[in-house]
């Protein structure tokens, strides 16, 4: 299979439709990017790297950094953290606070933002937020095998002060005693989190081990248990696009977390990682011509995990 | 890979675990059943069938036969399908009726009740409901390969004297005109597809299309399309085990639907179609011992759709 | 005061604001009313009555009889009445199935659907429903001292045929237990409850009990306890206009009960019953020009509760 | 009528139920209060003061102060605070923030926690908070004729440090644009307004001007018009006890509200202005002995506003 030809011709088969969807505008910062960029990467099991389109361009990855924070968490707690956070589809939206008042304060899963809170409060125990922020830094850059992967300060600041629908789900929580640590600190993490620009080439080379039985093929060492890895690709799938999740896996048919910025990464397990960036959204949120992609790409590969 | 042995050993090894869980007692009928059996069935892609425990005593399939019928129904109309029932994960109970107020009459998708009952509306289209039954018996007994297959009338009637949840929901999206036949119609079709009793060895038969690309290997013809194949399992995987669907996807990793019946039918994509039943049901509405099964096969045959 | 001279004043008024509003077409019977109609009567505690517009016009009272039918039923059971209905205002629409589902199929209060449909289940203890409707229009005939009153039975049937929404509120609290007889014996009891018609003069007369401390000042014969006429006016001020209660409060300050026939019954303790009648309706379900003149009149009067 | 002995009986029947109900406890400071405390007080509109009981002990009024704030927000903004919040009971408990994400960050009524805060927002136009604070202070000083009366810092910074919910309930309004001051900000006079400490005889006498067609009988000044102290009774009658509201009016019949610290305050229009005290809640978080000494009063009086 021709990787690099079938990428070059999504990339040019969606040149015209480039600048579909609706760009993030309730982060300031994330209003100003060029709508028009599109960008694809994929990084098989066996090492090789194909990109094309605007693969090498940094985006804020936003929410697609809950995977990479979900993992360091389970590895510092372990399975008792599924104790203040659920594994459930939420059927809402990405910043619903409704089911939080339904169901006591404990998140439906960790990829809607009052899931990736708790995670944040998990990860806080014992550090300061910037100790927090750190490890969560060299953990990503360690799995991209790339230390020039930086957090984009601006648009931290950008969300830090206009996060008012955080503000209240970190609060609500707290309220309900499920966080442990001061508001601000856990908020001051997950928007550090969510500000981590990367390349499409970066993230589909960090999420390799997802796709690789939970260990690097590349760098030849273990991330967590092929277990964990099974059961974070499961996450993806269920709960990875909010509650355009069933329409994700019905179009696509992989495990996928995609976040504001435009960005989606996507797993082929035994195949390949795929990172895939174009800033305009649609109706639920994710990434309009990402997904059209993906859809194509998974179409042509034969790599649908609802496929024989 | 000894799948007879594999059964025989997840037979045994929950055996002392027999009766967990609570039959379901809102059908009356359902309520009389042994909550002591368990039975294993697999067929594999190449046509091979393995069984253990009580695979031959039939049971009420209840909600699994939401598959076939939803498979019907794609068959008839096609993607228009789409237009009056969703594909996302509910977050809600099986038979909850706030989506449905707040979503204008339109089920979130066709595996919660309010979603089936609107396919059995779009199977009546030029239809009376005993034509409809008769045309949706003789699809599953083509696809089991066994005309002996029945629908067990008591448990119909059991439902249709006592389902005044299902009444509640049918009228309530009659009143947002997403049903267009009289709901005594629509309803009794509802009843007796729900009635459909099998054994493992027969629904584990039957869903092989759907391991296969759609088609059925043993008889060698064509079912859906595997574009269609994909979608449905797509489906199964989000929304199978109602508000326990990131659960079992947790779990298990295997597109799958459960009734409260006890049954369960999961997919194996390119490897084999799985049934299992035990009564017993855990706090979700899903077959308590037969989760486990599964996740034991799941686990011991690598066939995890989130694996390599 | 010259509370004639008021009466003719509002008609005046509003002559040129006749047909706001939208009649109500979800009952296809009521979509055919004249909407430019408009009538208002006051029945004066002292056994005086003023009318004025199209106050001799019989229009369909519809979810005005909730309260005579409540009256019915408190006599007959008496306080056990509030184990299966509660007193609170609901917050959502009349006929909102989402609080059912939250609070174990106990309606709020007896004003909307719900609530008034587990009133007519109670009324039917030992009765046929047309023995049930026949006593209900016997008690309303005596209220208002006219046998000429009578039930539209085209309504009622047109009611039966297209009331979607009640049935699926009915079987809905069947499923909780909280209705004991057949649904459609129920429904047949509330539709026609509903379809009574009745002109501002009756109207008002028949509500003149709760005008007067529970007791018939022209008949001189007690309906309700003292007590139990409080009881009522604070339930029809808490809950008489659905969602809008609290601004008909804030506006008009009465006791109030409407329908979506475009009707109005008004209680000042003390004072008078009052009864206004125009079928278009406001966005919440009340009658536009009805809430107006109400308005105009408590304003006239200084009858409103919250006066001095 | 001889009030003193009607309250004195009150206290003496009551004597025996000291301690009923439970304390709140989710504000640290005010889980300290001696539970057994009871006290009554009534200031008529020609200017007698009755009291029996604890009624000249300080206690924090919390919720009751709503009633005072908005009475200065529409002095200073007038109708068009209506644009920010709604004037119907919420059907849902007093800290809830379900129907703020229904209703776009509009909350339902003034007297839920999320409506008092947008009145805080609304005072401090052209405020600094600790001017806003003060001008709130010297107007209920004023009202209640007594310069005595405080704010208690302990129980205002208990509640800002432990107030989560609100602090949620306020990033989520902002979040839809409905605060325009710094959270911390509007919090801060909202946490102080709720700290004040009054006696039952100063809250009885600030309450009187809204018996009293708006104007201050004993101290001959207006201080809203009738119709809006008719309007601000009506909100109490139906928005004063949260999701107790109905049950209030249905049992006493008269415009109220009440705080969590135990304390309620009612209005008799045209008779006169009631306090009354005890720190246990039941279960819908008002006074379990307040609401029954208030029963007593108002069935003894006659003054319900729903009899003759």
């Amino acid at each position: 299979m021709d990787i690099q030809a079938l990428l070059d011709g999504i990339v040019a088969e969606l040149a015209g439709r480039r600048g579909e969807g609706k760009v993030a505008d309730y982060i300031p910062q994330l209003a100003k990017v060029d709508p028009n960029q599109f960008g694809i990467a994929v990084t098989t099991v066996d090492g090789e790297v194909y990109a094309a389109g605007d693969a090498a361009v940094p985006f804020s990855i936003q929410s697609i950094s809950k995977v990479f924070m979900l993992t360091l968490a389970l590895g510092k707690v372990g399975e008792a953290l599924w104790r203040r956070v659920g594994r459930e589809p939420s059927g809402t939206a990405f910043n619903s606070i409704v089911q939080l008042e339904h169901e006591h304060g404990i998140p439906r899963n960790p990829f809607i933002n009052a899931g990736a809170i708790v995670i944040c409060d998990l990860v806080l125990a014992g550090y300061k937020p910037k100790e927090a922020i750190g490890e969560f830094l060299r953990f990503v850059r360690s799995l991209a095998d790339d230390d020039t992967i930086t957090i984009d300060r601006a648009v931290a600041q950008s969300e830090t002060a206009t996060g008012y629908r955080n503000y209240a789900l970190a609060n609500f929580m707290r309220s309900f005693n499920n966080l442990q640590h001061d508001v601000d600190h856990v908020l001051g993490v997950y928007f550090h989190q969510c500000a981590l620009a990367m390349t499409c080439r970066q993230l589909s080379r960090a999420g390799l081990f997802l796709a690789a039985r939970g260990a690097d093929p590349i760098g030849g060492y273990s991330v967590v248990s092929e277990k964990r890895a099974r059961r974070i690709n499961a996450l993806m799938l269920t709960c990875g696009h909010y509650d355009g999740s069933g329409d994700f896996a019905f179009h696509v048919g992989l495990p996928g977390k995609s976040g504001v910025g435009g960005g989606i990464m996507a797993i082929a397990p035994g195949k390949a990682s795929i990172a895939v960036w174009s800033p305009g959204l649609n109706k639920v949120g994710n990434s309009a011509l990402g997904t059209v992609a993906l859809e194509m790409l998974a179409s042509r590969t034969g790599w649908s995990i609802f496929g024989a």
